[in-house]
Order: C-alpha cells, then sequence, then structure tokens
C-alpha cells in the first residue's frame, strides 16, 4: 500500500474511528485501525464487535494494499501535524507515515487478521432520510432518560418505532421518560439501538452532510453520514409499553420561561445536594409563582421563585438533576410543566402547540 | 449585621475566600468564610494558616457585625444568583440571603471563634510595586520548575531575591531551573514563597490593577491587589546557590522558531510516552536542521525536524515534558537553545538581547 491524503481528511477518519476502536478488549486486534484502499479511496474503519465505523476519504492511490495500525498513537501523531500532504507506505508490517519535515514508523499487523466488517441488504433494510440537525436534536432529547442499569438491556437504549404514521423515539430509566416525534413515515419499525452507538453519531454528524440515512434490518442500524457508516447491533427483547405511563391529562398545568426556571432549578438543587436531590415546587395560581423549596439539613435552606401562569394550585417533589436535565433539551423559550399532586408522573414540554417532545419525570416521596 | 452588596462583588470576593477556604482540616472553622463589616465595606476573608485571603468591597451597611459561613454552599448559591443587588442579615447564627426571587439561609457559626488574620508591620516591611502583567508572566515562568517534593521544603517554593541591584525570581526541582528578572531594586529580600499562595496570585490578579505591592517581613509575605490581600507564611530554610548551575557558554546555540520547535516536540512526545519520555535532539550546522528523533519500544518510531540556524552541531537527549514546558513559557517568537554535548545542562531563552528568562534543562542519559 502507498498512497498520499490530506492531513485534516486523514486526522478526522483517525479521531473517529479511534473513538471505536476498544483498548478494553481481549482481542487485541480490536485496538487497531484498519487502512485500505477502495479504488480512488482510502477506508478507514474499527469495530468493537457492538459498534464498527468505517469511512472513505479522497486518496492519491500509487499502491493498493492495506494494514491495521495502534490506534491511539496514529491518530494522535496524525492530530498533531500540520495541515499539510501526508504519505502512507506499508513495507512489511510497517507503516512509514511522512509528511513535511516529520518521519515516522508504526508497526502494525496484518489485515487479514482484522474482524470483518458488518454488512446490511440495502434492499430489504427499512431506511430514513433525516436532516441531520433534527437527528441530533432527537437523540439529545431522549439519550438522557436511558438507563445505566445493565440488569434489564432493553432500558439501556434508545426505542426507535413507528406510530400513527410517524417515527418515535423513546427511551426511560424507571424514574423518568422521553418521547420524541421525529419524522413522518409508512414504514414499519421497532428497534432499540444502545447509547454508545448513538453517541458516536452525535459525535459524528455535522451540518455539512444534507441528510443522514438511518437504515434498520433485524438485528442491526446503520447510520450513513456521507462517505462514513456507523453500523451497531440492536438491543435484543421487547421495549416496555411505555405510551400508558404518559398521563393523559393534569390537574395543574404551569407556563414558565425556561431560563428562569433553570436558574432557580440550579440555585435550589445547591442545597438539595445533601438530601438526595430533593426540592419541593409550589404552585400558586392567584400569585401567578412557581417556587422552589430545598433543605440543606444542618447547613440551610433556600426558596426561589419566579412569575408562572398557573391554572390551578399545587405541590409536587422533584429529583433536582433530572429537572435541571429535562430543561437543558427541551428547545424553546417558554415551557409548560404539568402535574397531579404528589404521586402523578409530571409532563415537561415546550408551549408550541403539537409540540413533538414530551419529558416525564415521577416524583419523589416528600 | 444587616447590609447589601452587589452580586456581582459578593460572588468574586466569594469565589477567591473559598479557594483559600480548607475542607480538608481538622478546625472545622477554617472551612468558613469570615464576612464582617469594616466601615463603608463588607470585608470576606479566609485563611487555612499557610494562606489568608482578604477581600473589602463597597456595601450599604444598615448594621454592623459579623458571622462565618460554610464556604461551599455560600460561594455556589451567590455564584448562581443574578445581577441584582444582594441583601445579608444575620440573625442568632444565621445568615438570610436575599435576592430578586431568592431567599435562603444559611447556617454559620459565631466570629469570634475564627483564627486572628496575620498581620504585616507595613513600616518596616520591604515592599515592591509590580504591573500586574508582569507578576504574572513572572510567577508563570518560574513556578513550573518548583519541585512537588515535600522532603525539600525550600524548593517547594520560588525564591524571590535581590541580586545585583534587581529583584529575581528563581525555581528548581533538580531536573530542570527557571530564573526571571523582574525590577530593578535597591532593597535586599531573600524570600522562598509557596508555589500555592503564587497560584492564588495568578487567579486575582487582573489587569484592572494598575499595580500589585508586595511587601515581605521575616517571615510573611503580603500580594495587595487593589481591595484584596494575599497573605502567606515563606518557606523557611536557604535556597541553594543555583546560579552556579547555569551555563556561561555552550558549545552549540541554535535559533529557532518557537512555534515549530513546539510542534516537533509535541510529536516527539507521542513516541517517547513509553520510554520515560525520552527524546534526542540532534543539529547540524551545515544542513541548518533541528532534528528530534524518539523511540516508541515496539510500537514505532519518529524523526521531526525543523530549519534552525546552528552554531555547531551536536546532540542532547530531553524529556518532552520537560521541553514542551519550557517552551510554552518562553515569550518570543525565536528562542535560543544552547547546550554542549550529553551531560551538560542546557539553557533556553529568548532571542532578545539582554533576555531577562533563562530555562535550564537537564539532559537524559541516553
Amino acid at each position: 500500500m502507498e498512497l498520499t491524503v490530506t492531513q485534516e481528511n486523514l486526522a478526522r477518519a483517525l479521531a473517529s474511528a479511534s473513538r471505536v476502536a476498544s483498548s478494553k478488549t481481549q482481542l487485541p486486534i480490536l485496538n487497531n485501525i484498519l487502512l485500505r484502499t477502495d479504488g480512488h479511496r482510502l477506508m478507514i474503519a474499527a469495530t468493537n464487535l457492538e459498534i464498527a465505523t468505517s469511512q472513505l476519504i479522497g486518496a492519491k492511490i500509487i499502491n493498493e494494499g492495506a494494514i491495521t495500525i495502534p490506534a491511539r498513537l496514529i491518530t494522535e501523531f496524525v492530530g498533531n501535524l500540520p495541515k499539510t500532504t501526508v504519505t502512507l507506505k506499508v513495507e512489511d508490517n510497517h507503516l512509514h507515515i511522512t509528511a513535511d519535515g516529520y518521519n515516522s514508523t508504526i508497526n502494525g499487523a496484518v489485515a487479514d487478521d482484522f474482524p470483518e466488517l458488518p454488512t446490511i441488504n440495502e434492499k430489504t433494510a427499512v431506511s430514513y432520510a433525516i436532516a441531520p440537525a433534527n437527528l441530533k436534536q432527537a437523540i439529545t432529547q431522549t439519550i438522557l432518560t436511558a438507563s445505566g442499569d445493565a440488569t434489564r438491556p432493553v432500558l439501556t437504549g434508545v426505542y426507535w418505532h413507528s406510530h400513527d404514521g410517524a417515527l418515535y423515539l423513546a427511551a426511560t430509566d424507571g424514574y423518568r421518560l422521553s418521547e420524541k416525534r421525529l419524522v413522518e413515515t409508512k414504514s414499519d419499525v421497532a428497534a432499540i439501538i444502545p447509547t454508545s452507538t448513538l453517541q458516536e453519531v452525535l459525535r459524528v454528524a455535522n451540518d455539512d452532510i444534507a441528510e443522514i440515512e438511518v437504515l434498520f434490518d433485524e438485528s442491526q442500524v446503520r447510520f450513513r453520514l456521507n462517505d462514513a457508516e456507523i453500523t451497531s447491533r440492536l438491543i435484543d427483547g421487547n421495549f416496555p409499553d411505555y405510551r400508558q405511563l404518559i398521563p393523559a391529562t393534569s390537574e395543574s398545568a404551569v407556563t414558565v420561561a425556561r431560563a428562569d426556571f433553570m436558574q432557580i432549578a440550579k440555585v435550589a438543587g445547591l442545597f438539595a445536594r445533601e438530601s438526595g436531590g430533593s426540592i419541593t415546587v409550589t404552585v400558586d395560581a392567584d400569585k401567578g409563582l412557581l417556587s422552589l423549596h430545598s433543605v440543606a439539613s444542618e447547613l440551610g435552606e433556600n426558596t426561589s421563585e419566579t412569575p408562572a401562569t398557573v391554572t390551578a394550585d399545587g405541590q409536587v417533589t422533584l429529583n433536582s438533576r433530572y429537572l435541571i436535565e429535562a430543561l437543558n433539551v427541551i428547545d424553546s423559550e417558554t415551557i409548560i410543566f404539568r402535574f397531579s399532586g404528589k404521586l402523578a408522573p409530571c409532563v415537561l414540554s415546550s408551549d408550541q402547540e403539537k409540540s413533538d417532545y414530551k419529558h416525564i419525570i415521577m416524583p419523589m416521596k416528600s
């Protein structure tokens, strides 16, 4: 193999591959990145057997070939080179990398030992084309409520599914739940995507990409972002019927500026640290006030309030971190906070008609 | 005590005090911040018995008084308040803090239990007035070569001393040494200031301050930055006679662009990680080249080079981190790197005539 590429293209593709290449593996070769010529391009790929990533970059190919190289050293080395043309040349199992003033050799392993990259039958796959900004927002708004508890694997991913003519994303950890309506669709899908896969999509997605294609087969999902592909296994199992958990009506509806609610929640959260994050929300319809109360056991206590439009008086106790994280991902200046006393789930959403996002938080016992 | 202050002034003073207030202390009161009215101002102070900080801020005093308050909660609380007027009111040992929409109580302790703040006899003290930018640069350029090894306390600080009509700062950890000529002076001083004190000065010093006053008595130093004071004990003992370690002449002098030297040093450092940071510098007078070579044992090797003006060929092996850190604090586009073979100390300095800063690095065995 012998070829030249630009430092910028090579550095970007290596950075993405090295995030997937795993150093915590029984199989040392998975710690390597695969470089292989492909027509007039260079393919850069890595896999941890759960996620595989591959990227094609433009290259001037002098001799075809392939090699695998330890991920960290080559990624950091190329990342620190000046923006110039980089020459890659394989001799035996050594990769020689030269660029203006730099001359390195990195010892690799034969490409034949590298696991086969996953394939998807694109003709039978269900596919969606989604604008990067919309996809990134939908992932950001749902991934935070996925569970970190590996004992219930189905809850550790985000549930992509068709319902009533639309593609929905949903995730829940049992304490909170988020649901996003993403695009209209006539195709049927029901698939649970691991959060680590979605995090990698968030890192690679950028607004230079016109559309991101998402393809599902029976057991895998592939995200295609221009010349990059991220392919991942799906999580086996059935996602719980979460829709029954979303309250259809609520006793109190509170309309409040998101920034103000966020600021008083942060302050209340400081005092709540010593009491498991517990803050009590009180709303007063006559005074038009939303107030938060929290107690720092021996240290002191806090009450913070902000003006709000309130339909009915009420009180509920929430975890401050859950509240702050929910406010953080709702994309509107004004939000609606609905609840029904101390036991029923609370619903946060934007104030827009036909809001496409709901964030549900279970109350704490107060 | 009852008074009003602006959120911005209070937040800034608390942030500084809370960095000094210690949570790792046998004396719980040292974890508190002292608030005390002082004429038309509010004094905010903290001490860990090594460093004391105090700051006066403008206040509208309604009733005089004092209290001490746990540092972390009040600092984070006030830091998160909107930019408005804040009212502080003490009742028993409780501090009530109110601001637009916020109402908190923090439990404190009587001010009488707080240790007395250190005093300096300003009439007999040796004093210097230094522009903040110059002081910050001098501290940044020397603090990095101080030792972290508590078994030789004198090396854990920066040595401020008068010599030949100037005030010098110097620090060494035995592997490297830095020396800065700061200002001309007729006063005599020889004092070792702990690095933690200087780090706090770096954080508080800003260019809104016209001059920073530095006052020394027998056992203490005080930095006065407008209405803020940082007072610290000095480190006991005699600083070694470091001047004899600085080579008067060198066999090779290399003039090189700092940014280029930095970039090849970073790349060489990546390969040097597995060999204790060891990189070999080779300079060639005929070719006009400075090159760095490093070996990553089983992973590979690297040679990087950059144009340089070289007086005589030579080779020396250095720790890459020391080299990168030295290049990072020398403030000129072009630097001069001097050395005499594989065993003698190397000297880095700016290329300016009468350069006021020298950075010495001992070679590694190669």
